[in-house]
């Protein structure tokens, strides 16, 4: 069954990562062939994916009236992860395992910001609860401008015994948590095989996530406004985790 | 001249601020007094704002179709602050002065979040090139969780002018970039007298901005995708910076 994945970065890297089919390369009439698209036009031809044009407002319909920047690719399912892909990224790269669990998140938005950023910092596999939360679909692809076409992400039906398999496995779980006995980000070894666990929106995590934490970190918080956006934090926490590791692997790290 | 804001949190905290006239809360017809809408309508009885009921079209009109969540309030302009004032933030706190400085920065959605998270940090204050950025809006207000109704906003006319007086002040400016030889977030000692200077969305710094910087720092990025957002950019810098200051003003310090 074909699937559509939207937006012009997320096209580009959708095509780039090369896990997916793509059937199909479709562009809005009256965009122009220069700028990043061009790059698309180059770089589908290379891969023998065919182009056409397409009017707007079928594209409006296709996208369910997304932003779609005038482009849109038919592709095949996103190709989730197996526990043991990510696993052997870890090895491969001889780094301690660096994981995201993300639990029943609902904005697509919140999820595609966090898989941006899980990229940004190296995370060598995301697990997702299925069913109730967000799953990796078009607005998700957007939202992370393409990363997620680069990442492993493990959908699993039950997150509590993911984390009690891996904690079995030497993988400590470390929740993003709100309250005033909980350590902040600094105060916590973060450099060690780190499965960093987010709750969804306003809920934060369920009960049966928190207690299965080995510990619980904390964003500092000093003003009017009681939160922040669960992006944010997560973007915080998981940069905080990177610098812990000394930027292990960044091309520039001294 | 009458303004609109829109949005639950942003209507809460601007009546909770206190700093604008507010003439009118109007709420959707058929949206229930529950939650934080009952709470909404308590502050504004305590406070004497007059209340009423709206249709739901006229509301999309005045919020110009954005998702205004059921709730407008009828205001007085934003009150931008001066420069004294925020220098005089920073004495009152007993603290080094900490501040955001945006160049020409286009996305409401990108300086809310941003506006956010430097209420969350404690920002003295935050400076904003006039013009031809994006100032006080009733987007950026909502996107912000109504965060910008507590936090100084000085807006400036030339950003530069600005920038040279405050390094006269004794105030180090650590422009946000990207680049090999730029040093990363952890490696520049920022419990300084700081202002973070941030620059706009796909272009960066302008080039004058750039070199009246003392220091210039980077957040490693080792992903596919070559850049992240700005607002998640600025948002992990925010909090470096903090950190640095070892969390001052947070309730629960250690």
């Amino acid at each position: 069954m074909a699937e559509i994945v939207y937006g012009r970065w997320a096209a580009m890297e959708t095509i780039r990562a090369g896990r997916r089919e793509v059937q199909q390369l479709a562009l809005a009439d009256g965009v122009e062939e220069k700028g990043i698209i061009a790059d698309l036009v180059a770089v589908a031809q290379q891969k023998g994916i065919p182009i056409k044009r397409m009017v707007r407002r079928m594209m409006d319909d296709l996208a369910h009236d997304a932003n779609h920047q005038g482009v849109l690719l038919k592709v095949a399912p996103y190709p989730y992860a197996e526990m043991d892909a990510v696993m052997a990224v870890a090895q491969e790269r001889k780094e301690k395992p660096f994981l995201l669990l993300l639990d029943l998140l609902q904005d697509p938005q919140n999820v595609g910001s966090l898989l941006r950023v899980a990229d940004s910092v190296g995370i060598h596999g995301v697990i997702l609860q299925d069913r109730r939360g967000v799953g990796i679909t078009a607005a998700v692809t957007n939202a992370s401008s393409g990363a997620v076409e680069h990442l492993n992400v493990v959908q699993v039906t039950n997150l509590v015994n993911v984390m009690r398999k891996l904690k079995e496995d030497g993988v400590w779980m470390a929740g993003l948590d709100i309250g005033p006995n909980i350590v902040p980000i600094d105060r916590a070894d973060l450099n060690i095989p780190l499965g960093l666990v987010v709750g969804s929106e306003g809920e934060g995590m369920r009960r049966l996530v928190r207690d299965t934490c080995d510990l619980l970190i904390t964003l500092p918080m000093r003003g009017h406004v009681e939160s922040l956006n669960v992006a944010t934090v997560g973007a915080v926490a998981l940069y905080a985790a990177w610098q812990a590791r000394s930027w292990q692997g960044w091309a520039h790290a001294r």
